[in-house]
């Protein structure tokens, strides 16, 4: 049981051969390969490395004593792989292109979130995530110890703009929603300023969104609502701000830049 | 004939419903939204958006009077879209996320291109691309002006480490490919130093990789080869030292930052 | 951006051709044909009707006035849709198939709600839903006017008897889960007796699910819980015995029997 | 080699993860599960469990002295599994509601061929199963002792009302079949009156379908045709008035509750 | 609504783009195509043609006088297809590789077809099409003249050797498939010589075939059969020997190379 | 993992079950078989057939000595495979279906790659290739002895007719594709005369294809490049004239026969 984005990454780089192994190689050529470290790092995509070795030739043996979220030293081997090494050369790049971005991920989600930490802040992602790659990316986030906001249209409430402004207002919006879901769902309302606050918590939203504010903004409104609501931080807040945000007193915050804007960590495959 | 990485795309932020649209608006709500640049950039992923939006709901009306890779001010209006509001915000997500993707990589591409064009190198991508968006990343590589390295194995002949030590030598390892390998295929050869670089080019590679070596070492590669090969470089080359290496007289130059380590560009879509 | 189940449908009945219809009729035959009720029913499925029609031709002409959840009574015309013969005997089957299941759920699941609405319950399904048409499934039990529970096993959190085994008690699971989860997933408990209730609550569960225990029981369990958790009743409710359960002054009552034992909605299509 | 529809109902249940049990158990964490059967039932989807159990993990150890078609008492162990806890409660519902609708279905089938066996009348299944699941409810039903009608448009012909008035008559129909088809495709034609039944006796029709008449109107037609055709009723025959319908002599009996109103058998995982 | 075989066969052409035509043509420039045969041929996959140049782009516009059946001489412009030229660039050569193998199959088939026709036999195909094209590859035998065997393994029943082997004799085999499948299946039984067919007869199949006899040993079973079963020669019989089966006066006749060795129709598009 | 191709066909052949062996056999049901050569050949696809035998049922035991590319004799027994007699019989014919085809693509290109060796000519394929199976069609070419040109139209520049027409000459052509090609990529330009193919050489073309040119008009070409271009003879070429084509000097030749028109290889399954 494969995910549907593996096998497309493997078709992708491989769906008409490799022209360099297949003429240098027969199934018969065996080696062992290293997966190293280049850099510290938070280890995601260990478990679907494995699985993806093991489906591009299920003789393949993995081995690793690490899992995902350990943090590893730069030099470290991470895992070995051993078998036909055409069938190591055919995962090669596939493996490497999802560890390295999920470690990435995680790795960057586990700095930002020790930030978030020392203020008792939860920090989560958001659904800015690269296109068909969404539970990976989320993974990779909790694996670095943040947490996911929701997974996608259909599992909480966020009342936005254009959904107010079509209700006619927040109130009318979130009593239209009630009518309409089940009793596992809650509720979020973006807001803009104080008038919002005042009515989303009035209209009883589980979560209050206060989006694009300042930290002197946020910090008001946490002194209004007093606990009344899940206060959560969103909008232009980047690694150099997110302190400032997390002092505020908020409950969440919410970040993009945990799965838009992500620097691959450094690994290699060495035979 | 939509591309299966943009259905996928949408199945996983769509699949259950949208439960906070699917309870306040019905098919009979219309909306007008605009894509809006919120800093400056290379466009890319234009013609794409307007395929998910009409794929979503062919009624959807897209306008634009911009093309993939056209320089856009921050605040540009890039382009309209209209119809079903409902339809609108089921493709807002995966629209943005592909389009801020791919012109954060066009922009990126187009900045580090420039320095490579100054001393008239050849600046192209690597298969680091994320797993199975491949073909946009790529694409998006091209849209900001560099070119693209081999698409996938099998396109291109790539002698590496391994493929050299199980054939016996560089000769041995070209042989074995030429004699198997039709005329359309280019046979390019990753070397370490001159020895390497010296079997390669009597072996007659197309192309020779020289592989994280430092500029100093490149411009000696240079010196010796005079021409009688395509002289990449590759490895340890990032934004701040790629002058350096562009610099050197080497024929091209990869980097896998370019699509593997990209800050998404910031588009917003405004109802 | 049709649904893969219903091309899976179409492509059950009809991938090596339709040998009655192809040997008699060409693309020239030309046909209308009306979607007719044969008994009253909660009408559901007719825009998924139009979209299966267009799908396999899309210069077939769908026209209804009838929306999903509108009553409709016995010899009542649906819909009436127009074009090649061989389009629309293509669709027959699967669209009736869709349309009378989805039609079947909507109208039970309105004739049950009522009982509920009697006594201010909410009624809701469950994840026994037929393989692969979850989505439709459950679409159909809320065109009827009940709610949705979760949709998969990633949207809300239930623990049950092995999760609370594994974790050492209901606290244990509930801090476990707590640490792990983003803020906008609720969490739900089963419980089997008022010690299980009692734990759960004061674990702070959202809710609380009453498993298996009789009208009395929940009337215990509600009076003890006093509104401090939404409570659940759930196991072993029947059409027949659903009033007394709702009678219960239990928040929410779900059924499996909604989406897994469902008689079918008798429709026809006549040329 | 997995069927699609599983690989998609597990899906629609699992693609972002069981937020409950990933949260509480590690791969490491193992159990021991029971299938039991909470009522009498025809069994069916035995193989399928095993089989749904082993795509999600092929390590789970799946056992049953049973197979499809045994009856199971209530009460009954029906098999047990073994292996990792997350595996197990991955597959489990998407196990159970294969499980349950298949038997419920053989179970049906198995009740309604008791009364046709006793006057020695073929029932079959029709087309009208639920989308996509049409190769798991015929196989059902002839698990359950009742016999199939043709699996798709493409492998029987059966000429109907429409088909009938675009040739122009029952025997220009038929005539214009014969000429396009093979050897290996019976010919079966719908029919409303005792002129229709002569007309398709008459065009050497294999097998006459006698649609929506009453058990008296059949038997007059069984007399007419002695043995020339194979007669079946169809339309309007349900559990209630079957005998009566088995009585008259016809040689097969169609009915389309055998999958289209099914009660789902009741069949418990516990762990 | 496109056969998934047409989207595979235009992915493997064009996933990664057309390197020639996407750096010299832009969406903007347009053209006009002729597709013009370069032999005489029987036209088989014009409206598939239509398709695949619609999926592609579905502003191209289409023109065509002729049906698929219809002779065409060589020379005759069989459509026109006009609009981008990236679109029919793309479209070029799986349109082609489907045409020309589609109309191959159809002239052959028509060739063989007009033997067979002399003497009142019926010609069909066998299971010997290519893989994953058989839906394709039948309709052509069809449009040809020829007629289909079975479709696939579930659609008429044909005992082999070894399902002889395995139920003990012909009689026990038919007697066991009897009690199980429905009344609209056929059954055929392979026969080597008159004990068998006697056999088969008596076990009352429908149809018999003869498997690699001569035409003598063939005109033999004929004499013996006397009509009372289907009698098919299948097995050795080439476009050589053809006639003399068709002499033997046996009712059908089942030829491999209709399918699996098949000459390629000339087709060319001209822009 | 499997090809999709390869799970397509076994589908379009099993998906609604083997109607006879189903009902004859149980998986208990054990045999052996021989897979035969009945005609010599060229071996192709026997890892194929391997790998789908053990898709269809993962304990199925396959064994060969032989390797794609041997040469068979009439008789001999390529390999055996064993296990439930349902699964070998469920494989059987596509299995069949790939390796006859395969294997007689090699035997064809075996024979007229002999011809050309003689003249140090490479034979290379085209995209003549069957829809959807170009991989399979490519590889056995190979496996034959002969080259692949192209793989698709993503992996080698070939500029023809409509192309120079649209950017106004050879020499605008070959440069407006330099400018946006990277470095691996070969340019090959289509000829009809000495005109075309002086310019081509001019602006560089890596491979100038000499278009239905007549063997005499070749060597005038051979005669006037001298070795500063791939000279590739296209068009027209056929097993007959070959020897006449080889004989001119060029430097490759291309058929698109070898794929296109190809007689299967006479391969059985016997049990």
């Amino acid at each position: 049981m494969i995910d549907k984005i593996v096998a497309l990454a493997l078709e992708e780089d491989t769906a008409l051969g490799d022209i360099t192994s297949d003429n240098i190689f027969t199934l018969k050529d065996k080696s062992s390969a290293r997966l190293v470290a280049k850099q510290n790092l938070i280890l995601c995509g260990i478990n679907l490395a494995k699985e993806i070795f093991e489906y591009v030739d299920r003789n393949l043996v993995f081995k690793t004593k690490f899992n995902d979220g350990d943090k590893i030293k730069k030099g470290t081997v991470i895992a070995t792989v051993s078998g036909a090494t055409l069938s190591i050369l055919k995962a090669e790049r596939t493996v490497l292109n999802f560890m390295q971005r999920m470690s990435g991920i995680a790795t960057q989600a586990n700095e930002l979130n020790k930030i978030c930490k020392k203020y008792g802040v939860m920090l989560v992602d958001t659904r800015k995530t690269l296109p068909a790659l969404r539970k990976f990316d989320k993974y990779a986030v909790k694996t670095g110890g943040a947490k996911n906001h929701r997974m996608s249209l259909s599992d909480a409430v966020l009342i936005k703009d254009n959904h107010i402004a079509a209700a006619g207002s927040i109130t009318k919006a979130v009593q239209k929603i009630r009518q309409n879901i089940g009793h596992t769902n809650k509720i979020e309302v973006e807001t803009k300023n104080l008038a919002e606050v005042k009515e989303a918590l009035k209209a009883q939203a589980d979560i209050i969104m206060l989006d694009n504010m300042t930290p002197k903004e946020i910090e008001k409104m946490v002194a209004f609502v007093e606990g009344r609501a899940i206060l959560e931080a969103s909008g232009g807040i980047n690694p150099n701000n997110l302190e400032e945000y997390a002092k505020t007193g908020v409950d969440v915050i919410s970040m993009g830049c945990l799965t838009h804007s992500v620097k691959s960590a450094d690994i290699s495959l060495l035979i």
